[in-house]
Formats: structure tokens, C-alpha cells, sequence
């Protein structure tokens, strides 16, 4: 069995990029990149000794990545060669939508890429599924090459993965928003807080989430709480109230 | 001017013990510790080559800094030598209280601390206020021992770092919490969204909460939302939505 060893990237965004450039650095070709944004498709086809295909029907590689936003995956599909190898990158989008197809899979990183920071794609999770063994065993062998934490998950698992990666990605990062506009708002220094985000993480790492909650809702503080809602108005206010009280419920109820 | 070259340490909790520490480390002679908690009292104290006070009234040292929760502050500062110079770490309760007092102050540090782990203090923000300048430049100066971030804070801004506070550790810990409570209940592997928290910080030191939003609500993506908030139920689906709406918001409406 001889195995992928080249692939052509369906895409131009954060995932593509990372993801390309990783698979050309461990000698896989990238035959061909094709992307709507014809700028960045010839950037990443600059990073990876590759090409810009003009058109997708005749793409012709090992295995077709589309690295797209879930809701082009369907429409891309459909306009491939009827007999190509295909695997997709989303972690919301079921399997099940493809199986007339063949052979497609998928090739799902649980991490959140920027364009200009390096992953350390080693400990990256990849959650690989297909519609044969055949291929899951192929994108299992090539989620190898980038990566330790390989693991088969199938739709409802993967979608369960990503579901939880937005509680700790999107929505903490959207706390973390919300305390720089309030600080902002407040002629206050947002950088101070930037100690206290890492250890919040840091100690997670080594303990667990339970464990590490401090603060008022926690020791059911209600003069605090009182107080700290008090200062804020609309939507901070909502989250302030509703994360408090699930909180409360947490340590006070065992609910 | 000598400055503040004692202390005696009231409270047995996480900040009491790495202050104390901290400061003996610095060559600050720790010279009583108080608590409720004797066991924990005597290991502090052994760590400081201290020793524990049996009570509150006669503590002699050039500062007494108590360490304890919020609402512990008022009473024991009621316990006190009247001549007492005094401050205390709470970020919630403000100086006004103790107006009566001539010597009073409040040395707050913008972390969250664990009895087992080590923090680098020397990138802890330390906010100080006091009711007199010279008390107030004695705890900058005493401060200055440990880190390289202190400043003055009134009790207002000092509330309001404190509250932002409550947003990037409590509930991010929280949200870190419902996640891996959620994947518990899964049988899905927790351990697994550790490089995403990880990177969750990272990405926010070097770039900013704003830019570094992704996600279906960032898309606006409503059939991901939909599918998303019904797989969940109770206080995870309510903080789902309020969290998704708020982000919809922030991006799509400009609010």
C-alpha cells in the first residue's frame, strides 16, 4: 500500500494554510491549490511548491482537502470528479450528507489557526472518519505524519468534540472581549489582565476546571455579586448573572 | 526612611501563602502568623521561619496584611491595635470603609493563586491605595520587592480590574468546566481541548480578543447554532445562546 502522497487543498483560509505548508514540509506534494481568492490561493501555492487549478472538476491528486467554511463543503463536493479521494477539515459537518460518495472522509484539527502563528501541529488532535476503512486507515496513516494525537471519531463524536471546543475557544475568547471593552470603556489597562489569562489556563493543565474555580459565585458571595452586576448594564450584565448563577449551581446544588 | 521591613500575615488561604512567601524570600522578616485554620497556620509559618500568634490583639509588626476573604476584612481590622498600620489583598471591598482609620491600605494582586503552584510575581500586577501618601508609598515601595507592575489604584478602578478579573478567570474556568463536564458525560476524552485553551490564551497575547473571534457565531452561521444548541440542554444551552447572541451582536450589529 503505497498511501497518499500528494493532495491538492480546496481553500484559502487559516486551515488550509496551516495544514498545506505542514503536509509539503513532510515531503508530501501538493499538487494543486484552488481557492475563489485568487490572491491567497497563489500565496499558498507559493509556500508549498504547488499550483493554482483554475477550475474544480479537474483536479486530479491522491486526495482532494477541502479546507472550506462548513457550508461550501456541499456545493465543492458535488463539482469533483465523480471518482476522486476526498476528506474535509469541519468538525460540525455529518459524514452521513456524503454517503453516495464513495470515498470521502474526514480530516478534522481541533485547534483554532491564525494565519500568522505557527501550531505545533504534534499535539494537535486530528479526528479522522470515512465511508470505508480503507480510507480512514489512509487518513489515519497521514494524520500520523503531522501529528500524535490521531484518533478515529465518528460524526456525532466529532461534532460533540466541536461543540465543546467552542465553550473553550469562541466563547472564552468572547469573554475575554468583553473584559478589554468594558477595561477600554473604563480608561483601565487591559494588559494587566494578561497574567491572570495565562495561569487561568496554566492551571487547568495541571489540575481540572472544578477544582480551579475561585471567586464570588463560587463562595456564593451575594454581596459581590450584587455589587459587580450592578456595574455593568446589557449584555455583560446577562452574562455576568447567568454565568454567576451556573456557577452557584455548580458548587452550592451539585445539580 | 526604613519602609516596612515586618509583617504579620492574617489568613491561611492561597494568597497569604504565596505572599508570605514571597515576601521572607525577599528578606522581609515575616514575623507572626494568624489564622482560624492552626494546621495551616503552623505550615505557613514554618515556611516563613515564622511562628503563629494565638490572637488578633496584640500583633506587633511594621505592617499587618490580611489575606483573607472579603467579608473576614471588617472584623478583623475591628480586632486590631488601634496604632496598627494595616493593609488587606481584597480587589472587591473598598478603602471607604475604613476612613476612620489613619493607617490603612490595600495591596491587591491581579492573580489567581494555587497553593501548589509556583507564580512569577515579578509579572503580577499589583494595584495600591491607602488612606495617606505615605502609607500608600510604603506599600508601592514594599510591592516593588516582588513585582515590576505595581500602581496606584483607587477603590473604583481597583473594582473595575477586579470584575474584568472575574470574566477572564471565573467564568473562562467555568466555560473550561461545562466543557469538560460535557465531554465526561460523552465518554469523550477531555484531555484532548488542551491545545485549543492552550492557544485560546496565546493567540489573545499576541493579537486581540476582537481579531481572534472565530466560530459559527462569529459566521453568523445559523444552522450550526440551531444544531448546536440542541444538542445541549439546561444552564449549558442558556449560556450557549446568551453567549452566541452576544457574539452575533458584537459582530454583525456593531452595538
Amino acid at each position: 500500500m503505497k498511501g497518499i502522497t500528494s493532495i491538492a487543498i480546496i481553500g484559502t483560509g487559516n486551515v488550509a494554510f496551516h495544514l498545506g505548508k505542514a503536509f509539503f514540509d513532510k515531503g508530501i506534494v501538493i499538487s494543486e491549490v484552488y481557492g475563489r481568492n485568487k490572491a491567497l490561493a497563489h500565496e499558498l501555492a507559493n509556500l508549498c511548491n504547488s499550483y493554482v487549478a483554475p477550475n474544480l472538476n479537474d483536479l486530479r491528486s491522491d486526495l482532494i482537502l477541502i479546507c472550506t467554511s462548513d457550508d461550501a463543503i456541499e456545493s465543492i463536493v458535488s463539482q469533483l470528479p465523480i471518482d476522486s479521494k476526498i476528506a474535509y477539515t469541519s468538525g460540525a459537518v455529518s459524514l452521513e450528507k456524503f454517503k453516495d460518495f464513495k470515498d470521502i472522509g474526514v480530516f478534522y484539527p481541533l485547534q483554532t489557526f491564525s494565519k500568522e502563528r505557527a501550531i505545533n501541529l504534534f499535539e494537535v488532535p486530528l479526528l479522522i472518519e470515512a465511508t470505508n476503512e480503507f480510507l480512514a486507515q489512509e487518513l489515519f496513516d497521514l494524520a500520523w505524519l503531522l501529528s500524535r494525537k490521531v484518533t478515529f471519531a465518528n460524526s456525532e463524536q466529532r461534532k460533540k468534540y466541536h461543540l465543546a471546543a467552542v465553550f473553550v475557544n469562541n466563547f472564552a475568547n468572547h469573554l475575554f472581549y468583553q473584559a478589554k471593552k468594558y477595561l477600554d470603556q473604563e480608561a483601565l489597562n487591559w494588559n494587566y489582565l494578561q497574567p491572570l489569562m495565562k495561569e487561568t489556563v496554566e492551571k487547568i493543565l495541571l489540575s481540572n476546571p472544578e477544582d480551579a474555580q475561585t471567586g464570588p459565585a463560587k463562595r456564593n458571595d451575594l454581596e459581590t455579586l450584587k455589587m459587580q452586576a450592578e456595574m455593568l448594564s446589557g449584555k455583560p450584565k446577562e452574562i455576568y448573572e447567568l454565568l454567576s448563577e451556573s456557577i452557584i449551581n455548580t458548587y452550592n446544588q451539585h445539580d
